[in-house]
């Protein structure tokens, strides 16, 4: 990795046996082809060394490379890469497929597999690839661990341009089709972006954006007609209201036509919303989405709603139902430009969560599955933690509504639409904090267009594509695929969520949620953990599909990986492995430190093989997540040992 | 009641049975002394609604109040008053003791305690009696809980002249005579406090105090000479250091002649002081000492020194040993004009600590003790929480070093000075937030004049002086002698401390400190909670006299109310009540919930002989005091329900 700025796309001369010709020609009259054009030569110089040379007609011209925008296919954004004796034929079914096809060749190129008599085509599974930014206008990232925003500071628009290209090219590279630009909380001067003044400058970023088939959307406050438009409410029933969001739409649209859409968190965590006027969800998303119809722009809505005020002394309530509750008795009354967007699992962005019961269920509604790119519960991109290891898992998930209904094979298909996810960048350097988390970011993109892709393909890809030393790939592969279980291990136990610090997401605080509003307990005591959600508890099991039901309900065929989020245990419940469910928790979490002191063994052993640089950035990272394995290990253990008087079977140093 | 913002000094007409003298002759001089004949004036025209006569000379005048300022007494700041049938004698050893008569006799009048044959001289017992002000120049004041500061906004001074004369004027009223106006972490612009354009606008701010009698404080930077002077280093033993501070004091005083001196928190929860250089407290203390020592200031060096990164699993280090074991060692090797300010416990302001071994151990260095006025701990000024309570139980202590060795027997001599303490106040109309908590000020000033002042003579005196129908203040005191022991009811009980909210020091957060860095565990398991620090433990008892030591070591003799600060004892300890530890702990916070509930009922009595505003205001915080108590109660009881399960032996709800 020569500059870990260049993420993915180093610039470095790889060694090809196929000779790539030095002739290009290019039908490109777009935008988009254009920029396709230019990659493609921005890239043959990263990679080859050489500037290929344009050329206007391609009669009788043997060596060459065909690039061409403009086949007739009915599959959006498909591309096909067709490598001859001679030529190599890029051609896009549309200027985005043209640009994807383009990446594709140059990655591929890189990954030294372009050769005589290759033919391929693909096309992204997932119509809808997006990326959310949780940039706030004052240059805070909220969840933010790699710096500040790389679009806004003190207040207004304040970016690089050249950075902000730069980015936008590693996210198209990877097939990413759409940014929301800003947080979903919308506060300070966020509020303003609908302003004419905000516009301008916005207009200018979607300029950048747009060379990369990358639309916009804005998140906005649902309140704004009070708020900004001083009306006297944002009842979306006001005709006054309707109004306002009409008229602000086609202000909007005047200076970015193309905008994707709105991006909405409403009536969550404090958020304003159509319930303070007792609405209901779709009155609040169709008013907005009539406000953005006319202009082909959607409204994206988010689900996470729930009560975060709840008592905890209520154990009727469960929060873990709340997205299902709220919103499946909606399915169908959204209009056609309504897009939900799903948390992956019922709480938010835990270790380890069930798929949310609504993927496969909704039937009528437009729907995306949002992760989170972004550690917030997942190391602060301070520890390592490979993202992809538990997005393939979930991909696996099979909801068991009808046939073939696992979440890769529902993608593209059954109206759930593709993904949405916080991103991880920020100012620094190396975009992500963490050097290896520049894989999340790939992976991401590369799930997103392909569902089935598996966290070890894209390890694979992404270590040769930014390690370009031959030796380094496998290890660093083995390395990040290890990462997740490692993470696992030392965080909250089989399921059973939210033992993590209250105040920022990262290290242990077993009972700092105990006694919050957030309607996230566990409830240890000195003889049991964990919610029962079967149907004698708080139901939130028959939220699936009957067979995936009575596999949750039932303790014996609940994934033990997930055992603590649906049942309530005794310590000495029998595990499969024939020890108790409190020898297990001791288990992981000697076996989760110690995995982290593995892996820091087998990053040292590359130190010969890297860049300094990259070496001591990420083996401080190491260290630093070596601190915090080592107090969820000790803190975990010395917590229930202190509930329970009983100590490791292997005589294992637990403190007291 | 009838005006919050005059606290104790209210705008209204007495009636007094005592005819008082419309003609006043002053031999007022001096600064105070005039401003004693002011505020003689100003309180007869609030009182009595006269504005007294002054004249020149009073010979042949036969009713009169001869105010003098210059009687020969060794005694500083004495003052007798002395009434006769026609005439009224307030005198002062020296112009304080004049200003402090004339607010005694304000008081008295008030109280309707001034009649003929009335004879009295009084002098403080503690010749230091201090408010520190925890305030910072953008205006926050940490662990203020009564608005912003009445000194500083937006990065500097920025303040009301009256609101500021007023605020002298109260704490004079009580015999205030030193403000540190700054908070003693010391950051951002607080560090430009002593460069010439700051010490201009200072400057005038002791102006206003200085009529009152009051001198000034400045909280200082240790690393002051490396960070504002540039200088290579801060080390107290580099004569380039030590000539800085020289002149930077010659500075300051050009500008302040009278400033009292210096406050430092040094090597102190992450501040600089003499450690980074491997110094001394006596390096770092007498280094500053030597610089002022010309000018007549003195350095008040705070002993709020421990360990700040204490590893949770490391049970050998005792956070409460720390200021007795640094600083007893040092005892006679401070400067003449250095004082260390000690607090009152060896922990932090916790609702129950014992008192710190310092206290009566000290025989050769100068000090005072640090008490609280702003309720971090005690709950934030929404629960009512009456100070004085506790700290008559401070002053009652017996040190048992020597004879007449209660705290209160040892002020003003063995080198106990007086006290210190973080002042309640801030921009609200009310200064202290809620209402109520004017006391605590009130009573801060009373006990700092004359320990031996009991809670409850503090308590009658403030309600008659503040609530002005007859009826309120029976009741106000007794809800005030109520609210202390309420609180500490259904707080941590029996003296475990840090069950708080880190984040913010209010409500419940049982395990909050267990696993953090801050050195302050109860490490309750199933078995068993406290800290052994008897000799068999951490041997904090034996830093007491013998037989302090002795007491506290045994857990029969060990005052109950404070056991588990000294013991670890399992739930099933027997206390004094027959019951056990545990059922104790539910007692005790069943029964501080029903003392919120039951003063609630007692203010409501109370409305129809309250203004409104005052009524209304007090009662918000009662009931915001409610939810909080209900926390606490229920949160506590759950903990130790799910540690033992043993529920209460009266049935009363515990939540699982």
């Amino acid at each position: 990795m020569l500059n870990e700025y260049d993420c993915w796309m180093q610039k470095v001369k790889i060694k090809t046996n196929y000779e790539i010709p030095n002739i290009v020609y290019s039908d490109a009259k777009s935008l988009v082809a254009k920029q396709a054009e230019k990659e493609y030569c921005l890239g043959i110089e990263r990679l080859l060394g050489f500037s290929p040379k344009i050329v206007k007609k391609h009669n009788n011209i043997k060596n060459i490379v065909l690039l061409n925008s403009s086949y007739a296919s009915s599959v959006k954004d498909e591309f096909t890469i067709k490598v001859t004796e001679n030529q190599i034929h890029i051609t896009g079914s549309g200027e985005n497929g043209l640009l994807y096809g383009v990446f594709r060749f140059l990655s591929l190129l890189a990954l030294g597999k372009i050769k005589n008599g290759l033919e391929l085509t693909e096309s992204p599974v997932s119509p809808l690839r997006m990326i959310n930014h949780w940039d706030n206008f004052d240059g805070s990232i909220e969840r933010g661990y790699a710096g500040r925003s790389i679009f806004y500071k003190d207040g207004d628009f304040d970016y690089d341009k050249t950075r902000i290209e730069d980015y936008a090219r590693l996210l198209a590279s990877v097939g990413i089709n759409r940014v929301s630009i800003n947080n979903v909380n919308v506060r300070a001067n966020a509020k303003l972006l609908i302003i004419e003044e905000y516009l301008k400058e916005a207009k200018e970023l979607a300029a950048i954006f747009r060379k990369f088939g990358i639309k916009l959307f804005f998140s906005i406050n649902f309140g704004a007609p009070w708020s900004l438009g001083k009306l006297p409410t944002a009842d979306p029933l006001d005709p006054a209201v309707a109004e306002w969001w009409k008229k602000r739409a086609a202000l909007i649209y005047k200076y970015i036509p193309d905008l994707a859409g709105f991006l909405v968190k409403a009536d969550s965590e404090g958020e304003p919303g159509p319930f303070q006027y007792n609405r209901t969800h779709t009155d609040g998303a169709n008013i907005l989405a009539k406000a953005l119809e006319p202009f082909g722009g959607e409204v994206i809505w988010r689900c996470f709603v729930y009560n975060c005020t709840q008592d905890w002394r209520d154990t009727k309530t469960d929060r873990a139902r709340a997205a299902f509750d709220h919103f499946m008795p909606l399915d169908g009354k959204f209009d056609k430009n309504v897009i939900l967007q799903i948390k992956f699992g019922p709480y938010d962005f835990q270790v380890r969560e069930p798929v949310a019961p609504l993927f496969g269920a909704l039937k009528n509604t437009r729907h995306v599955m949002e992760l989170q790119i972004t550690q917030e519960y997942t190391g602060h991109q301070i520890d390592l933690c490979y993202l992809p290891y538990i997005w393939e898992d979930i991909m696996n998930f099979d909801t068991i509504h009808g046939e073939n209904s696992k979440i890769k094979e529902l993608l593209g298909k059954k109206n759930i639409e593709g993904f949405a996810a916080v991103v991880n960048v920020g100012l620094d350097n190396n975009w992500t904090g963490h050097t290896l988390a520049q894989a999340n970011l790939y992976g991401y993109g590369r799930i997103a267009w392909n569902p089935a892709i598996t966290a070890k393909e894209i390890a694979e890809e992404w270590s040769v594509l930014s390690f370009t030393n031959p030796e380094v790939p496998q290890k660093v592969q083995e390395i990040l695929l290890r990462s997740y279980p490692a993470y696992e291990k030392y965080n909250a136990p089989f399921g059973v969520c939210f033992m993590v610090s209250p105040s920022n997401h990262y290290g242990p605080g077993i009972e700092g949620y105990e006694f919050s509003r957030w309607g996230t307990y566990h409830r240890a005591d000195k003889d049991a953990i964990g919610i029962d959600r079967t149907p004698s508890g708080t139901g939130y099991t028959a939220q699936y599909s009957p067979k995936n039901a009575a596999m949750y309900a039932d303790a014996n065929t609940c994934p033990e990986n997930i055992i603590l989020f649906f049942h309530r245990l005794r310590y000495d419940f029998i595990m499969k492995n024939g020890e108790t469910l409190l020898q297990n928790i001791y288990n992981i979490h000697f076996e989760g430190y110690d995995e982290v002191l593995s892996m820091i063994e087998d990053w040292k052993s590359l130190k010969p093989l890297l860049e300094n640089q990259v070496y001591e950035s990420v083996l401080a990272r190491f260290e630093r997540q070596l601190v915090n394995a080592r107090e969820w290990k000790d803190q975990i253990n010395t917590y229930f040992y202190r509930k329970t008087g009983i100590t490791d079977n292997k005589g294992r140093q637990i403190y007291s």
